[in-house]
C-alpha cells in the first residue's frame, strides 16, 4: 500500500449517480479522463483482467476462437449496411489525413461477415464461432454511471456463421450456457429475458441483465417463468367484441378537457355513466410524434391508447429506431392543421384520412372497444366511438407502458417490475448481414447459400461496475473472490516494529503460498486503514496488531463482517481455506 | 487445423513490401482491414499475447505498475503541451457530438502526468513507474510493412516520476535493463543506440533497434562501441585552422555549373590547383529549404555543408520537427531574389544579410576553412573564400549524411552502418511535461518542486513482425519458441484411419504434458500439410506417417531444418525436452 498507485477519497465525486460509480472512485480503481471515458488504476485493471479471463475461458470452452479487430475502421462496410447512417449521432466519425471517412467500431457486425467471406468458401469451413475481447466506442447523449454507461468501454462480442438455422440454434445455445456460467462466476445476481434486437436486426434474441435498483433496462418477470425487457414484451390483444348493440357515437362539449383528468371529470358530469364512474381507460388518448432519422427525413405518427396509460419513451425508441421521436412542437401542429391540440381524435388520424398521418393504436383498441376521445375540434370530445365500426387504424403499435400487475403475456400470471444493467445479449442474426455483404459457402451440392449468423456480447468493464453495484455496502467495495484484485488484505496496526515486522512476514508467507496479498504498511492509524480495507473490499482481511502480543491475528470477513482471532501460526492455512473456499 | 480459423494463401499480398508482412498475411497471421490497419487473427493474437505477457512480467519485475488509459482523449491537455499542433497530420482528430474536440492518444505523457499530478503530492509517493499496454493511433503518411508502421498498433509505454536527476537516471537505468531482458527474451537480433528524443522533448534517450535490412531506421557502429540511429550523430568540429597566408577570395566566371561535379570541371579547367584535382569537398554547398510548421507558419532555412556531402532528409527532419523541410520551390525563390538558383553564397546568406534567410553550417565548417562556393550572381562562383574571414554563419547544423567509413565522434573508429527497426525507447524527459501541466510536489522541506519524469515506450505488436522478419526464411515463418502460437504441429500425413487416430493420440498426450500442440488433422496431401507447416513456422513438428509401420515418427526442428525418426514411446518426451530447452 505504501507503492501501490492508489489514492482513496474521503469525497463522492461530483458525478456520482449510483454506488459502484462513487466507490470505484473514491477507492481508487477508475478514474475519469473525459465525460464517458476512464482510465484503469492498478485496482480496477486487476479486476477487469479477471473478468477478461473468464469470459476468455468460457468462450474458449465452447470452442470459440479469438481474434482482434481494429478499433478505427473504414467507411465502407458499415455503409453497406446502412448503419454509417443509422448509427446517428451515436457514432464516432472521423476523417483521416487523406479525407477518408472512419469511425471508430460501436460493434464489429460487418467486420467479422467480410473476414469471413475473405477467408472462407465452404460448407466445410462451418460452424465457426470468432470472438474477441475489445475496445469499443458510443458516443452517448447521456453518458453516466461512470462504467455502466460509457463512450469507451470492453466489451467481447462474438459471431457465430452456420450453414443453416439448426446450426444458427445450436451456437445461440451454446453461447446461452456459456452465459449462465460466465454470469454465474462473476457472481452477479441476474436475469435471463427475452429482448429487442435493436440496431441488430435479426430475430430471437435474450438478455442477461444483472438485477439492479440504478439499472437503466425495465424488465418484467411473472410467477409461471415468463422474462422480458419492457422493450420487448408483446401484450396479447384481446379478443374482438359484438357492437351491434352499442349506442351511435355522439360529440360533445368538453370544455378545457385537454387532459384525461380533466376530460373525465367533465364526463362524469355531463355524461355519467349507469355502472360506474368514467375512468382513463374508458378514453383513447391520442399521442404525436415526429419521428427523425437520421438521414434527415422526418414522418408523423400518431398513437391511440387507453388514456389511462403513457406512451413509454424506450419502448417507443425500440420500435421506430433508428428513428427518433420528438413530441409534436408548434411547427409540427402548424403544419397539420387538422389536428387539434387536445382534442386529437381517429376522426382526421389515418393515412388514408384528413390529416394523412400514420395512426397506430395499442393492441388493447380492437374491434368493438368503444372509446370517448377527441372530436378533432376544440372543446370537443365524441364518446360511444367504436372501434371496428366507427373508426379504424393504419397497424398496432406496442409501445403503452407495462405496470406492476399487468397480465403476463403468457398467460403465467401478474407482471412483476424490476430493473437491471444488460450485461450480456444473445442474437439470432439470421442472414441480414451476410446478405449485405454478400456471406455464402457453396453448400453439400455444390450451390452457393446465404451463411446465417448470431450475434454474442457481455458488457466487460461494465461487468466491473454491475458486481462492485451488486456488492457494495455503505462501507465500500465488497468483491466476490473470483474477481477480487487482491485475495487478502493485511493490515499492520500500531507502530511497532515487530508488528510491521510480523506483517510483512505473514504477507510473504501468503505470498509463497500463491495468494495474492495486499499489504497495508503505511503509516497511518489503524482507522485510517481499517477504513480504507473496508473501502477497497478485498473478501478478507488480516490484522496484525494489538492481538500478537498473545500470537494472535484477526481474520476479517469484509462480506459478512464477522471478525476472529485466530493463531498466527495458523493464519496462512486459514486464509488459503478461506480463498480457496 | 481443420477447425482453427486460419486460410494459408499461396499468393504473396499485392501490398507486401517486406517478408514478415508477407509471410504474416500468408500464414493467415494477421489480415488487413484498412491502410496500415490490421485485424489479429487466431495464430498472430497468440504471438501477440505472449509478446505482451513478456512485457508485462518484464514491467512488473522492475517494479512498474499496470494502468490502462483511454485511447480517446480530450483535446486540452496536449494544447497545454502544444502537442495538438505539433503533431501536425499525424494526429487522428475527431469531434463528439457536442462538438468537443477529440483525439485518438498516439502516446500519453500528458495523460499520465496530471494523473500522477491529480492524486499525488509529496516526495513519499515517489519514486513511481507507471506502465500500459494499449492500443495507439498515428496517421503515418506512409503505412507500410504490414505491423512495422500501421496506423493502430499496441505499446506499451511506461513513465517515471522522479523528485531528483538522481531518481530519473535510476528508473532511466532500471527500463533499459529491463528491455534488454525483454528483448533477450523476444530473441530479436538488436543494438542500443542513442537516440534523438524528437517530438518527445527532454535529454538522453537511446533507443532499442531490431537489425533488419528492411529497417526504416540507420544506425552507426564504431569498433570501439559507439551506436546511435543516424538522427543523433552528433560529429565533431575540427580545430580551426589558422588563416592569415590564404589568398584573398576571387569571383571567377563558372558557366553552367550548377552541379558539383559541373562546378569541379570547369574548377580544375580555369583554376586548377598545384597540388591535386578539385574535389566536392572543396566546395560549400548552400541548399535552401522552407521550414513548414503544423501551425501554418513558414521560415526559409540555408544550410552550408560541403559538396560531397548530401542532406540527410531523416537528420534534418529530427532536428527542425514539428516543422517539415521541403526544398525550395520556384516561388520561394521568386520572394528571395538575392538567391541566385544553383549559384547561391554565404555573400547574401544569413539572419543579418541581405537575404534575411537564416544560414546554418555544418560541423566542419571552422574558421580557416577554404571554399568554392556560390558568388549569388549567374555562372560566377567565389574561390578561397575562407570561414571566418570572409564569411560567418548563423550557427552550426548537423544534417549531412553520414557514410560508412567515417570516423566516430568518440574516436573508437570508422563507423558501419547498418538498417534497424525501432523497437524500444528509453527517453529522460526531464522537466518539460510537468512544467507545461504544473505536476509538482512538496519536498522533504515542504517546498514545491516540479518532478522530472521518464518515457519508456515497446513497440510490442511491432514485435511481432519484426521477430517474424528476424527470423523468417524462404519457406515462411519461424517462431523462436517463447513466441510460437503453439509449441509443436503435429502432421498426419496419408489416409490411414490408424494415422489419423496415432496423431490425434500423440496430440493429446503432448497436450497433457503441458504443451500447446496445433494438429493437422485436414483432408490433404503431405505436401500440402508439410508447406502450411513451414509457412506457420511452429519450431517443432512431429510428422505421423509411413514410419509408423516400424514405430516411428519423424521429428523436424523448424529453424535448423533437421528432420530425426524418434520411436513413437519417446515422442512426447523429446518434443517435451526440446520445447523446455
Amino acid at each position: 500500500m505504501s507503492e501501490l498507485f492508489v489514492r482513496t477519497l474521503r469525497e463522492d465525486p461530483a458525478d456520482a449517480e449510483v454506488p459502484s460509480h462513487r466507490w470505484l472512485v473514491r477507492a481508487g480503481y477508475i478514474r475519469r479522463a473525459a465525460p464517458g471515458i476512464y482510465t484503469w488504476l492498478p485496482l480496477g485493471l486487476r479486476v477487469l483482467h479477471k473478468v477478461e479471463d473468464i469470459v476468455r475461458e468460457e468462450m474458449d470452452a465452447i470452442g470459440a476462437q479469438e481474434v482482434h479487430f481494429p478499433a478505427l475502421l473504414p467507411r465502407e462496410p458499415y455503409e453497406l449496411t446502412d448503419r454509417w447512417v443509422e448509427y446517428g449521432p451515436n457514432l464516432f466519425r472521423l476523417k483521416d489525413r487523406k479525407g477518408n471517412d472512419m469511425l471508430l467500431g460501436p460493434t464489429h457486425e460487418e467486420m467479422f461477415t467480410l473476414l469471413v467471406k475473405d477467408l472462407y468458401s465452404s460448407y466445410k469451413d462451418l460452424p465457426l464461432v470468432l470472438y474477441q475481447i475489445q475496445t469499443k466506442y458510443r458516443d452517448e447523449a447521456r453518458p453516466r454511471a461512470g462504467l455502466l454507461r460509457g463512450r469507451e468501454f470492453v466489451m467481447k462480442d462474438s459471431y457465430s456463421f452456420d450453414i443453416d438455422d439448426d446450426g444458427l440454434q445450436a451456437a445461440y445455445d451454446k453461447h446461452r450456457a456459456a452465459y449462465i456460467r460466465i454470469f454465474d462466476r462473476l457472481g452477479l445476481d441476474y436475469a435471463i429475458v427475452q429482448a429487442m434486437s435493436g440496431a441488430m436486426g435479426g430475430s430471437a434474441s435474450e438478455e442477461f441483465l444483472a438485477v439492479a435498483e440504478n439499472g437503466e433496462d425495465t424488465f418484467v418477470r411473472s410467477p409461471g417463468g415468463y422474462a422480458a425487457n419492457v422493450e420487448a414484451v408483446r401484450i396479447g390483444s384481446p379478443a374482438p367484441l359484438p357492437y351491434e348493440d352499442l349506442p351511435a357515437a355522439h360529440v360533445e362539449d368538453t370544455p378545457q378537457s385537454t387532459t384525461i383528468d380533466a376530460l373525465i371529470r367533465v364526463a362524469d358530469d355531463r355524461q355519467p355513466r349507469a355502472d360506474r364512474p368514467w375512468n382513463g381507460g374508458d378514453t383513447l388518448k391520442n399521442v404525436v410524434f415526429m419521428l427523425e432519422y437520421p438521414d434527415g427525413s422526418k414522418e408523423p405518427l400518431a398513437i391511440g391508447l387507453p388514456g389511462d396509460r403513457e406512451v413509454d419513451e424506450k419502448r417507443l425508441e425500440a420500435q421506430v429506431e433508428p428513428g427518433v421521436a420528438v413530441p409534436f412542437g408548434e411547427e409540427d401542429f402548424a403544419k397539420y392543421p387538422s389536428l387539434v391540440k387536445g382534442y386529437i381524435g381517429p376522426g382526421v388520424l389515418g393515412e388514408k384520412n384528413t390529416s394523412g398521418v400514420k395512426y397506430l393504436t395499442d393492441p388493447r383498441v380492437v374491434p368493438g372497444t368503444r372509446w370517448i376521445t377527441g372530436a378533432d375540434a376544440d372543446q370537443k370530445h365524441v364518446f360511444d366511438l367504436v372501434c371496428g365500426r366507427d373508426f379504424t387504424s393504419d397497424g398496432v403499435i406496442d409501445v403503452a407502458e407495462i405496470r406492476a400487475g399487468d397480465p403476463s403475456p403468457d398467460g403465467s400470471g401478474p407482471l412483476q417490475l424490476a430493473r437491471g444493467i444488460e450485461m450480456g445479449h444473445i442474437f439470432q442474426l439470421g442472414r441480414k448481414y451476410a446478405e449485405a455483404l454478400g456471406l455464402k459457402v457453396l453448400d453439400q451440392n455444390g450451390k452457393q447459400v446465404t451463411v446465417t449468423m448470431g450475434s454474442y456480447g457481455v458488457g466487460v468493464s461494465r461487468a466491473v461496475a454491475a458486481v462492485a453495484e451488486n456488492t457494495c455496502d455503505d462501507k465500500g467495495l465488497c468483491w466476490p473472490r473470483a474477481l477480487a484484485p487482491y485475495d487478502v488484505q493485511v493490515v499492520a496496526t500500531g507502530k511497532s516494529a515487530e508488528i510491521a515486522a510480523c506483517a510483512a512476514e505473514l504477507a510473504g508467507d501468503l505470498d509463497a503460498a500463491g495468494i495474492a496479498v495486499l499489504l497495508d504498511d503505511r503509516k497511518a492509524s489503524p482507522g485510517v486503514k481499517f477504513a480504507d480495507a473496508e473501502l477497497l473490499g478485498m473478501p478478507t482481511t488480516v490484522v496484525v496488531g494489538r492481538g500478537l502480543a498473545d500470537g494472535l491475528v484477526e481474520l476479517r470477513d469484509r462480506a459478512s463482517g464477522t471478525a476472529e482471532n485466530v493463531p498466527l501460526a495458523e493464519a496462512v492455512d486459514r486464509v488459503v481455506a478461506a480463498v480457496r473456499g
